[in-house]
């Protein structure tokens, strides 16, 4: 019997009725023939509720009291999906993590799964159960208590199913139909997917598209799942969303698939930095180590250098405009330990980050030159660049953001079909 | 180390502020040398709305899902507790049902226990922790699924490990400050008790004084585990409350300890019944396949035995009024497919109970006798008698039954101490 993954996340299950509108995708599946995994988040809202609970008893809570309280959400969609199932004579029942048992490792609060063995559920399935629905999001430790995953943890969970039980297809329903060109919100041009890479997803994700948690897609990409992307207020069919697969499913790509952006970023420069072996290390250590994501990072000789006895560099950097702090305090820190020395940080909070990806850049050259050529056109002054294989990240001053989506969507074509 | 069980109730955890006043009643057991376990219910309300969604999911639930969905609550506030005891500096963690693990019976709503393994809760206590905290009103069953004890579950949660842990005492703080000798908004004079025994407990639980559950209460009778009733809103120390005990421990009692009510009940009379073997069987048998609470049965020679020549007999019995119809649907039923036969069913809708209790009755005779009169003398007509070795009850007009318990209160001096 061939299988398939379904997740509905919490806006979908958020009530009674979603449950059952969610039910019905899962019945329009069994019918055309598929044993089906579900997994389910928790009703939207009770999992902030028991957070909040959990975070005014014990500021300073202990992670394995978190995740036992934190996790009941989910098993209380598990139990309702199944129910609202059985109502439709859909033989189903519900999973907790430790009745799977979904074995992860004790980083409570973080885990990640160490294994999922099949043999209690596919025995469920051998007796005629259609339907498994696994509460997502939780495991259970080689000590026996409950984990969580972390944010988007039931994103993950469903991958994760749909790899150990080779699932022919790994469906996130969500609260979006699909993967966009970019946002529709900057642009009315935005055009939906049919397909994109996982190189491109990672990529997309990972620069600030909401969609999927960039675990979830590293997982998929290891194991090959194809995921799919819908709605779960839609009517869909076997054709709607978007569908997130290996490079080799897409047959004839543009050299850039989505302009991704991430509006709150700060540049830091350290002026004159000693420039000796080690002196990254010494500096991206202590940020590490402070929370601070450093994201683009260039190193480029100093305009001083002539008048300095030992070698110099300026040293810029890039991280979220909120830890910005965090990252001034380190590096203060590290010049009054004496690991590193520098004549001024300059930072600069009003910057953002607009992407272009697209697996085709690997085969095509003059990429970043029209990207940089449609940013001239339109005045905006590029800060730093970055690049990766199938990636041209700029900074820009976060005034000219949407200006410059909207731009690189234009000089790419991307409202164009393939 | 000595070791006590503390049970607390939804309203008595309804709410983070709750939780913390229960912890600290925690807490000042473990200052006076104990290790405690804690059973915990639900937050308040929290039970009724996960039984709602399941009911509006599915009218006939799978009580396999019921279960799953049901004893989420527990887990949380096992958490939370667990959580607010560690910011108390008192080592804790929490136990859900499966982690103990709390074996029980297949019966899922209703499953009774089959066993408590102390090995792991033990080990933890070996480690220093000084409370466990226990997840009430649930376990696992031999399948691995998450079972649920039918209403009253976490008092019977909390005797069980009181048996198994072998524990010095368990407290039930609840909503009342103790066991009356009679429900306080009937008569003032209303005094509670600082000791009761298991079997006048058992009468009063089961003639409706809700305190504490049946069922519970024969389980600590069975392994004698002393049990605490006292308030979760009080002040409160090693004298509050009431201890439900053997009668060993009650040096002196009173002859009568209470009296109990029960508000709507009613009497319904088989009128020139044939008087053969076998026909007590053929009417209760039928009454009890539908359910029907059958409590007081009093069988007497009919009035118009002498016409007849068959013997004849009428057979009365008392019913909660709400199952007066289902009653009489099966008495109809039986008599339809020829199994008993009778001339007319007569009903009593306006009845209630009202009984005195004491272990003291043993030895004492007279006890039905002052009863009667007290009745008698304040003009109440008693329409059925029946009696146990502790235990005296009478069915009369339901406008009386104020009236009637205040006049037993009164009679037996209740309202002065042993």
């Amino acid at each position: 019997m061939p299988l398939l993954v379904m997740k509905f996340g919490g806006t979908s299950v958020a009530d009674l009725e979603r449950i059952r509108n969610a039910a019905e995708k899962v019945r329009a599946e069994v019918e055309r023939g598929y044993d089906v995994i579900v997994i389910v988040s928790a009703m939207a809202g009770r999992t902030n509720e028991l957070v909040g609970w959990v975070g005014a008893t014990s500021p300073l809570y202990d992670a394995r009291e978190y995740d036992a309280v934190v996790s009941s959400g989910e098993n209380v969609t598990a139990g309702l999906m199944a129910l609202t199932l059985q109502e439709m004579d859909i033989p189903a029942r519900s999973w907790q993590g430790w009745q799977v048992p979904i074995q992860t490792t004790s980083q409570h609060g973080a885990a990640r799964f160490v294994d999922i063995p099949r043999a209690n559920i596919d025995a469920k399935f051998g007796e005629g159960f259609k339907v498994a629905v696994i509460a997502g999001f939780q495991g259970v430790s080689p000590e026996g208590r409950i984990t969580t995953l972390g944010r988007g943890g039931s994103d993950t969970t469903a991958v994760a199913f749909a790899a150990a039980f080779e699932a022919e297809r790994c469906d996130i329903y969500t609260d979006v139909d699909g993967i966009y060109t970019t946002d529709p919100r900057i642009t009315s041009k935005a055009r939906k997917l049919e397909k994109i890479s996982f190189e491109e997803m990672l990529e997309l994700a990972s620069l600030g598209a909401k969609v999927l948690q960039t675990r979830s897609v590293e997982l998929a990409m290891r194991y090959k799942v194809r995921l799919r992307v819908l709605s779960s207020f839609d009517d869909t069919d076997e054709t709607s969303g978007t569908l997130v697969c290996d490079e080799d499913e897409i047959m004839e790509s543009k050299v850039v698939s989505g302009v991704a952006y991430s509006r709150e970023e700060a540049k830091l420069t350290l002026v004159t930095v000693e420039d000796r072996p080690g002196i990254a290390a010494a500096i991206f250590g202590p940020l590490a180590d402070a929370g601070v994501n450093v994201d683009m990072i260039v190193q480029n000789i100093s305009e001083d250098a002539q008048g300095h006895d030992k070698p110099v560099t300026d040293m810029t950097f890039s991280c979220p405009v909120d830890q910005v702090a965090r990252a001034r305090k380190a590096l203060e820190a590290a010049r009054d330990a004496g690991h590193i020395s520098y004549e001024t940080l300059q930072v600069d909070e009003d910057a953002a980050k607009v992407s272009v990806v697209g697996i085709g850049m690997r085969s095509h050259a003059g990429v970043a030159a029209r990207m940089f050529s449609a940013l001239a056109q339109e005045g905006v002054n590029i800060k730093v660049i970055a690049t990766s294989e199938i990636k041209i990240s700029v900074l820009i001053d976060r005034k000219y953001m949407e200006l410059a989506v909207q731009a690189l969507h234009d000089a790419f074509e991307l409202d164009k079909a393939g």
